[in-house]
């Protein structure tokens, strides 16, 4: 259930709604633009007009579409997001690039200074890593974040880094600044729900055998808990497939354009495994209508601690970069005539 | 990395080798029977015999499979799981029933009275419920526990309920036999290693895109940390089919046999998501030399707050246990001719 | 378009009706019981009763399912087939047993000696095999099925072999009782017209990747065409899991006892492809409700010339017969209590 | 098993050495260029130098691979087929354009006039249809050959249609240019031997749960069979997600161009099922790097007598062949600098 309230109620008339209605056993966060969500458990026999003669309530919205904050019908506009100047989403392209994981301060700052020069966004890293294996390197925690903060800071790069639990939110949230929730976790509710309280922008990223519904729905968690910034990201499906690590699905990208206001990216690194295949895919992403890329590079791609097969090197992305701004260009112009 | 110690080691001793372990950067757990495995960082790099001048340290097992404690190759007997006097695996038939969600004191009680009755060993319900919607019901919460744990208590079945964050596994632990890990959290790593911190069975369900392989290393995990204690939940797999909410895959009752040492269940609710299809698939799941079934059963299917359609009542529950128990036996005595 | 015809009505005027319907532009193809089926070709734009004033039709029945011959909808009583005296369906276990090719007439006589032994209903082999590589054997052709029709007959057991191409078919129901369609060819649809002419059992095997509704629309092919003694067979469907050959799917025998009434069989040896699962898995399919099995065994089968890691010994073959027989009593002595 | 000949064989030698070969029980079938390949039941335990003592033999490659004439490893060059003075594949453009089903001679005739002025090298038009339901209409047949035939001619478009059985080879041939393979006969090998005899260029579409490497055995088979014209046609997989008709996979692009030296085009019609996704998902492909595209259009979609909703117009046509056209220019001018 959506409520939209009054846009001139006074801060303390819209705590004394919100008191009321857990008084009646619900559950509101409040949104932008003078709405509050009921979430965590809105009783399906509950009447609309229940609510419409609380004091300060102006229309309610029930739930027809599954997921509602997310929808394209409620929102035909793109959602561009802003952050430290950069926009993400509604035809500029956002590019993050970096290492799978963070191994050491010379590393980053090796692979921030490549990706500005070649047009990056962001620049992404792994201090929490979600491996496998309980015996494999799960990551430098903390003491990554802070390396990955400063070589973002130094070459005016946004970063990306991603949590794994609730606890890791806030802690992250204070040195990165777009967190990502990955395909493992994408189900993660609560992980989710504490994602809503935070503002940083959030990249989600498709679980493996996720439809495109799953996927708007946990955009909508987040987003009902409070966080409109969500960017969807398309990493792969598991298929039949063994050649390939996962089957990257572009169709994604034109379904979700249809279903969602919200930016979507993709990652061919992740979507492919392979190295070779990181250009093509690339460029068949942004000529699909992608808002941006995901990439794992490293300085030396063989000898990178995870994910080797799959990471290409700087020289590599910055030809990415030339083309994929080539095709940008070249659809636009296009699309004028 | 495996460390198999002296037997004859003193507490003072072990915790003087762990110590050191540290110091070379490794993350030692104890484990049952005079051993440790190093976890969250083994460099691929180091030799075994690094470690065999380690005072104690009498066998060094490098992890050529992927998964150690939970391979039937290191350990060929069945795993029994005792808990308050049951047995679960090993050829003792382990049911757990009962509702989806917790909803108030005489749902459960009623519930575990008929799964009392007709000689279900655990009494399962969920207080904190993975919904994919943010606007439907969360569970009850720890009222939920209480309400369960007095159940089971009165009608001494073991209890049984779902945990979805590394936060909640303490409290649950308090109240509740036996941790459920759901499907959206099989690869919720944080949660993983907090529940081999507890001496619960857990029972963790596979992901509904997982590999037997994914599964296994999801156990692994649990165990790696601390816990020997896992039963191991086939609850369908996602495939094209949409005229069942799941695909049940009892091929993954041979191979995980054939796998692991570890106890393996069947939940037929979820691998349908059809109450007409729950009763065949169970005595399948027998059939095919399950250790135990997971079932969701209601007073009132119909009104079940969650998961109506494949809830079935007590007597079909009742029918059930006699013809599982029929066909158990049957089998048992086939085997012995 | 399905027309049911005055019973009383000459076949000089059946005749008359069908060369009226072909000047209309329709392919009428007679059906048991007094029946039209109207294939290839019904415009979704006629209305029905644009054949109601036709000489002799009593009903018309427009398509609102997709298919209509095979659906239980129309035919509540589950269909028993019935050939040479022995019945397909309807609680009577079917088991069919050979190796997957014919390969010699030694190997056929050993294989229907312990066919026949052990209780099995039919004995099959493979003439034409359908190879994924053009490199391998593929089949001892119609010498092989004078071979299989021999053994057949003198161990009083059915005969079941696979066809491949139209023009094999009337060759290969002059030797074989039942006819095959392999998975591949599930939707060869020449070849169901084809089968929809002779009056033989058709083994329909379901596709790795075909739903419910494409195997039922496949039988439909079959059944429009003339033929309504169709038998579907359950073989495994193609997944992301890799440790199988197949993922069996015995969801599918509830679903297509609920959605036919044709008879529904499952092959573990396909549906596994290992051959320890073999017995489990045969159990597991009798339990959840099929009425029959298709098995891969072979007098010594690690020397047989394809699916070896999947064909099981006549001893095997004879602890299965044994099993599932007390698995149906069991089952069939429960539900009279 | 592929014999490589003495060059300067006469025709006779040749002749008497198959001769040799099926008394050996060896099935050959004459190459291009001086080869043999043995198909149907080479022996695993003949020993390649059994052959080599033979009149004209000069070399014996035994299979270590799979596929031996598709693979890029013995052919490293990318085949260029030529067609009535077009070419296929290596960097040419092809695109084929047209109805799902030949409805009639003015449809035809439009849908060529308008393929022809965009840029198109083909019309595609289906005589025989594999329809789902045997109630559905079939196709026009022969008549509907002629008439593409004839639009084809009038247009100078090569003409590509489809043919579902061995038995509508020869006809086919005769009438058109191009013969394609339909998904669900793409392991049909009574038909892909049969294609083997031709010497149309045969469009092989991957069936929708076809592995990369089944696609290949199936090219493998035609071109074991005496045809190396053979091109490869991604055109969507089934997977879990049902918003889409099937899930497009371009990582085949990049798998296929790196296994073999055959083109490769891209079916965006049946791999997305959505009108408005053609167009960006054509683009993607040849971002990608595919050899050409196969898109149903019509002179008025909505009306289209199958395939409706993923049909476009001329239109739509007209702007993917422009912006097609753009991507490939720029993708070719950025490779030289």
């Amino acid at each position: 259930m959506i409520l939209d309230l009054d846009p001139t109620l006074l801060e303390s008339e819209v705590s004394a709604l919100c008191l009321r209605l857990k008084q009646m056993k619900f559950v509101p966060v409040k949104q932008p633009g003078c709405r509050l969500a009921l979430v965590q458990g809105v009783d399906k026999h509950v009447r609309p007009d229940a609510f419409l003669h609380l004091h300060g309530v102006q229309k309610v919205s029930p739930l027809k579409e599954k997921y509602k904050l997310a929808s394209r019908f409620s929102h035909p506009e793109p959602t561009i997001i802003e952050c430290k100047g950069k926009r993400i989403g509604g035809g500029h392209l956002f590019v993050a690039a970096g290492p799978c994981s963070i191994e050491s301060k010379e590393q980053m700052d090796a692979s921030a200074k490549a990706a500005a020069a070649h047009g990056a966004t962001a620049l992404r890293g792994g201090a929490f890593k979600p491996r496998t294996s309980p015996y494999d390197f799960q990551g430098m925690g903390e003491e990554g974040l802070q390396i990955l903060r400063d070589a973002g800071e130094k070459y005016n790069l946004l970063t990306l880094s991603e949590v794994m639990e609730p606890a890791q939110v806030e802690l992250a949230a204070g040195y990165v600044d777009i967190l990502q929730v990955g395909a493992r976790n994408m189900q993660n509710f609560s992980l989710l729900k504490e994602l809503g309280k935070v503002k940083n922008p959030i990249l989600l990223k498709r679980g493996f055998s996720a439809t495109y519904q799953d996927l708007l729905m946990a955009a909508e968690y987040i987003m009902a808990h409070g966080n409109p910034n969500v960017i969807l990201c398309e990493r792969g499906i598991r298929t039949f497939e063994t050649y390939t690590r996962n089957t990257l699905d572009l169709n994604a990208v034109c379904a979700l354009k249809e279903l969602t206001h919200l930016p979507i990216v993709v990652d061919p690194s992740h979507g492919t495994g392979i190295r070779s295949f990181v250009a093509p895919m690339s460029l068949a992403s942004i000529a699909a209508g992608a808002d941006g890329l995901v990439i794992e590079m490293h300085p030396d791609p063989d000898r990178s601690l995870s994910d080797a097969q799959q990471t290409i090197s700087f020289d590599a992305f910055g030809k990415i970069m030339r083309d994929a701004t080539l095709i940008k260009q070249t659809l636009a112009e296009a699309s004028v005539i």
